[in-house]
């Protein structure tokens, strides 16, 4: 079974062994003659992949009762992986989303780590550092580089603890934020357990 | 006595009866022939004051210990205003500087309002939508909106209030805010107070 979870910049594959990805300005889905099941959040690539009889877009097999219209497929699907906890997913964006007893409780977005040090960089030349991911947490600081991380990180990681509990940490940015929520657990395949259960009902 | 907070984009003036601004591109700093006590944070603004004798820098006459070397003069001088509590200064950046019994303790830099909509906008055209400040704190999102609003507001609301210290919010946006620190004091005058201040012990 291949799996694929695609996004603005790459598809993210899965076979039986390994997972592999392809750019979206390179790859063509069509060199693919197998079945594919996959999710996509990125609209052009969508409307290729719909002229393709083998490729399976699993969106329109999640029950959509409990999330919101809106909402990116990948969340969605990446909060059917687990029962209990937060998922921190962190892409472009970092999105995070509670789960209770398998229910979708709602869920935020904060830019991700390259979008946020654009930010600060664009507001002034003087914020122009990269982030201290190693930053203490628990000090006020008192110098620039900090100063900026602590706006960043301080109140992401102040709200996601804030829920107490299980920090499930995703996406292509999770090992930056691994020392900052050093009891997370780190699962870049979450999304695909989330498609392994979708796929399971079908 | 004429007073003046020179930013990247104005120069706000306070007189005797009255605050007004200037803009940074069109006011020539020669027209005034009184003598001005001013801080500046706009490095080409600065240049030009050099040259001009009867405007007055305080930044030489505060007294640096307590703070950092890259701090800008404005949040220095702004924390001088009060005693005890939490300074929210919204501007292009939102600063975040404590203060306890007159000592600068530490602070942080948070993107303002329109730097962090451009933020969201550029990571994905799905999540161009105004702040909503009158969000539900308590509650988390379902909606892409609030989803935002979250990400950007309740992380800097739990952080701000974390503290349990009297709230002053100054600068351009402070209103923008005044809905979310319900209990917080408005006081777009705290930097010319921290600036007579100064004036006071010259």
């Amino acid at each position: 079974m291949l799996l694929c979870d695609i996004g603005n910049t790459s598809y993210h594959f899965l076979d039986s062994t390994k997972d592999y990805k392809e750019s979206v300005s390179s790859f063509k889905p069509s060199s693919i003659k197998t079945e594919v099941f996959y999710i996509c959040v990125n609209s052009h690539v969508k409307k290729i992949l719909q002229d393709l009889e083998n490729w399976i877009d699993l969106s329109s097999h999640v029950d959509m009762t409990n999330y919101y219209e809106t909402m990116g497929i990948d969340r969605i699907v990446a909060s059917q992986a687990i029962k209990n906890g937060v998922i921190v997913d962190a892409g472009s964006a970092i999105t995070v989303d509670v789960v209770k007893n398998g229910m979708f409780e709602g869920g935020f977005i904060y830019p991700g780590t390259d979008a946020m040090s654009k930010t600060y960089k664009d507001i002034s030349p003087a914020l122009d550092y990269p982030f201290n991911f190693k930053l203490d947490l628990h000090k006020l600081p008192k110098n620039s580089q900090d100063a900026i991380s602590y706006g960043y990180l301080k109140t992401l990681y102040s709200e996601v603890t804030s829920y107490d509990m299980e920090i499930y940490l995703t996406g292509g940015d999770a090992k930056k934020l691994e020392t900052l929520f050093e009891n997370a657990e780190v699962d870049e395949m979450l999304i695909f357990k989330g498609m392994k259960k979708i796929i399971s009902k079908m």
